[in-house]
């Protein structure tokens, strides 16, 4: 089963190793957490092995509802076998209520239902932020083609539809979430990296409660807690 | 001809007031400049005059050619006559080539073409710093409808071609420009503000010498000789 070979690369929160095949990648989940674009350093513990977990229900999920993802199946508690893909520069940020950087972008508070889907591009790049651009400047950069974000921003308002309804359904709001997307060989373009409390803002609908990463970001305590919560709600509907 | 009432508007450039008529105003250029969200202040001897000339020059021949403006008439060095609009509070950015606040934020070099024609919305919020945001965000603030940034980029699209144009004819490149929009009374959006040295990066073709803001942005030096020099070129081949 481990035929994991040598570390193809090693991000803030994941490694990726190669397999013996070349379109097959294993991801490994660590521990260690990282905010505002790595300012912030710290290790949350149980967080690799509670989001591969997330993640492998999400993405099985997901493939069930006919939204393609790189996932192929959970190895063990911090790994899983991928697809490789090619993974396009840009982060989707798929947001329902005001939060984050948007409401600090805005000058509005956090919590304030959008009256439409709110979509931001995000430009993968360290060294100036990840800023939020536009689809022009991703065109520009080469990011992306427009044909590719039509397929990426229908990607991403699928998934936040059936997320929505599956986090509803354990009375929990899709507050936003943040994808990757990746290139298969053959151009086809599939859902990566990870969805997770690391990667989504998630409130108890009764209480308003903060169960994901915000918890580390602001300090706020019982953060592998609210991970293992969404976790153990997610396994009560799915699986 | 003087019928100029109480101010009702001072901003960092211009000074707007009321007249007899309730839908026209008077604007009135002044010489004071302001750069980076008005952390860098200065004077640029004549910048008024030059920039009301230019931007009756501009508006006009806009007028001409079938983009509706506010522009009424020219009252004398410094004033222009106006039709009253309620400002949307969105800065429309078109950009030809990479330069300013988007090549910082892209990481990019100034001055390379872009293979499209690329529009950035700001909104219109000093306590802000006028942040970029998106389509999504407008909507979200209420800043305007889906059919009315339509209608704004159209616009901005029309007028990009137009001026590209007219540019070229006096061997300038339009490298990029702001414009701001208005709602009449009776809801039709029309270009306000202004079109001048301080709303465009306007490059000589052949020297690639810098005609706009910038020259006082980054202390070039010869700032009031740019302003002339456009309104120079212009005269040549307007009014």
């Amino acid at each position: 089963m481990s035929h994991k070979g040598e570390m193809l690369y090693e991000g803030k929160a994941k490694q990726v190793f190669a397999t013996e095949k070349a379109d097959e990648v294993v991801v490994r989940f660590k521990d260690d957490a990282t905010a505002f674009n790595a300012q912030k350093r710290g290790q949350v513990d149980k967080k690799g092995e509670m989001n591969n977990a997330i993640t492998t229900l999400i993405f099985k999920y997901l493939n069930q509802k006919g939204v393609p993802t790189h996932f192929i199946k959970q190895l063990d508690e911090r790994e899983q076998l991928v697809k490789k893909v090619n993974i396009i520069p840009l982060e989707v940020v798929v947001r329902n209520y005001s939060a984050g950087s948007m409401a600090k972008r805005l000058g509005l508070e956090e919590g304030i239902k959008s009256p439409v889907t709110i979509f931001d591009i995000c430009y993968k790049k360290d060294e100036l932020g990840d800023p939020l651009i536009n689809d022009y400047h991703a065109i520009f950069l080469g990011a992306a083609t427009e044909q590719e974000l039509k397929e990426m921003y229908a990607l991403a308002r699928k998934i936040n539809d059936i997320l929505t309804e599956l986090f509803d359904k354990v009375n929990i709001i899709l507050v936003d979430f943040k994808i990757e997307l990746g290139k298969t060989s053959d151009g086809k373009i599939i859902l990566a990296d990870e969805i997770s409390p690391d990667t989504c803002r998630l409130w108890d609908k009764d209480t308003k409660k903060k169960l994901d990463k915000d918890r580390f970001r602001r300090d706020l305590g019982e953060v592998t807690e609210a991970y293992v919560e969404i976790y153990n709600r997610l396994k009560t509907i799915l699986e």
